[in-house]
């Protein structure tokens, strides 16, 4: 049973809308604690309007505690996450610290909820660019099959936490008023600007964010057949990344079978009428929990193509939202079990 | 000779950097007039310190005029060009209205100079998202052939004229202080967002924006066999467009082979240094004449494939810039007729 939780890195971006979600979402629960490192500890949280004192990231915290929902960066994520699973509970990881550990499943509900039967205390949550791209693929890959995807993404700096997105603003700001501006998370200027690398240099020319998209979309996929080339962008939007992406099927699909396969696809909206001007766009996809789908069209440069517009909230499908499924997911099959 | 010319649509985005390039490059001329429409003639306006009146665009306007470089709406283009090419005047045309008509060469002068032999009094520059990727295709196309294309844009408001570049400032501005705003140039807002259209639907849920870069290409390499997926997408960049670009070749090209040609061709610079964080920015290419490439790396997707980030400034390479090239490809072409 799953009867007391502790949310780790509660008071971070993504943390703090787990807690949402945890309450929208009417969350099952017995008992709930808050975890964080020594420089958030001891201040105080509201989670269902009753006030909780955050505790400070320790062994002996995870007592007693039947699941985890974590997201810190990954050396933090390295050091708790045995303490957690030593003492019988199982960590939702939204970290990139143990995704592509061979036994940890990495799992995203819509694609391969199957994946957490195998997990051995830690399931992993993928990288907000990968989340979204996989929902988008799934429907599409269980038609027809997918043998090449081209990806191009224009990613917000609230993927780089809370801080990059105070330094769009106070950067923009700043570039308002001609002054310069000293930016900390980002190595280049990000107002009015793209920075076309996010992670550093992983693989010949790739870098780290990159080369996430690829494994991460394989491990989901169970299907290392699958060949993708992805360009990491960040772009000045407040919240939500998007991606240009082609899929190269394995047989044919009509743009319009694909688009029923999207219309009808639980956690994506499509949102594809390019004659009244509507898409998906960030501004509208922001504080959503679907992946947004649109202009949708054959590729014109190949064979079996598709190509399409997708946008989601990377703090929510893309971390926080995905990690409470992932919850959702445990909590049902135990549910399911004690029938 | 080219003695006497004429700049139409002087005083808009493009127009005024047009001014700027004769004046820079010390374009050779015997006599120079600035035409406009209505709105604008009568307005004055300072060249090479010398106040000029700007004329009313009207038939009579371009007798004697060898040479007009003109920057305006494709419907004024329509409308003037026949005045200007009867009375034995060659139109560089910027406006797209004359592009794809097969009497009229559309001339990128890295890529096909030969090209404005053929004219019969109209020469058009291609459409700034073209022009960028074109020149960048070149090195590559000349050393192995290229397949195809799979391109997304990332392009800045600017591109829509001076209105464009006023309301994303207005429109951030506004957001920033909590306030609506009212777009004219724009369907949505840009500010803080991404727009996925520009132009119109304009074939099989394809932009004209999309097709343009399509049959452009085609065109101006004079070779349709290049097949070219294109998304194209308005982001809140002050200026200079940004393109992410796979291109498949005919055959195989090493990574650092194309890295030479990008480096060694002329109207390239090759910005390409991941581990210094060095790779073409917007803010970086303002202002600048060249093609900036960077993030070159072979596509890991598929077996002949580069991919590469490209940004230009497309007021100069994209409009105004490749204009004055084609002046000057007419200037010295007469130069030598006359040796």
């Amino acid at each position: 049973m799953i009867e007391n939780i502790a949310v780790v890195g509660a008071t971070g971006a993504v943390g703090s809308i787990v807690l949402e979600l945890l309450e929208e979402r009417n969350f099952p629960f017995k008992s709930i604690k808050f975890l964080a490192s020594k420089r958030s500890a001891g201040k105080s949280l509201t989670f269902k309007g009753e006030l909780h004192v955050i505790e400070e990231l320790s062994p002996n915290a995870f007592q007693d505690i039947d699941l985890v929902i974590a997201s810190t960066p990954d050396e933090v994520s390295l050091e708790f996450t045995p303490w957690a699973v030593e003492r019988g509970a199982i960590v939702i990881d939204e970290s990139g610290a143990h995704r592509m550990m061979e036994h940890v499943p990495l799992v995203v509900p819509e694609v391969n909820p199957e994946a957490i039967e195998n997990h051995q205390g830690i399931i992993a949550s993928p990288n907000c660019s990968t989340t979204q791209m996989v929902v988008a693929m799934k429907p599409i890959y269980d038609a027809v099959g997918i043998s090449r995807v081209v990806v191009s993404t224009y990613q917000a700096p609230s993927g780089a936490g809370a801080a990059g997105e105070q330094e769009l603003f106070d950067g923009t700001q700043s570039h308002m008023e001609g002054k310069s501006f000293d930016y900390q998370a980002f190595a280049h200027p990000i107002a009015f600007n793209l920075i076309p690398q996010i992670g550093s240099e992983k693989f010949e020319g790739y870098t780290s964010e990159e080369m996430k998209m690829v494994f991460e979309t394989r491990k989901i996929f169970g299907d290392e057949t699958i060949q993708i080339c992805p360009t990491c962008v960040r772009v000045p939007v407040v919240n939500c990344h998007s991606e240009s992406i082609l899929l190269e099927t394995k047989s044919a699909l009509e743009v319009d079978a694909a688009r029923e396969l999207f219309r009808n696809f639980e956690g994506i909206t499509l949102q594809d009428d390019l004659a009244s001007q509507s898409y998906p766009m960030p501004i509208d996809a922001n504080k959503k929990d679907d992946v947004f789908v649109g202009r949708l069209r054959k590729d014109i440069s190949g064979p079996n193509g598709l190509a399409f517009w997708c946008v989601s909230d990377n703090l929510r499908k893309g971390a926080a939202t995905n990690a409470v499924q992932i919850a959702e997911l445990l909590v049902n099959r135990n549910a399911t079990c004690g029938t």
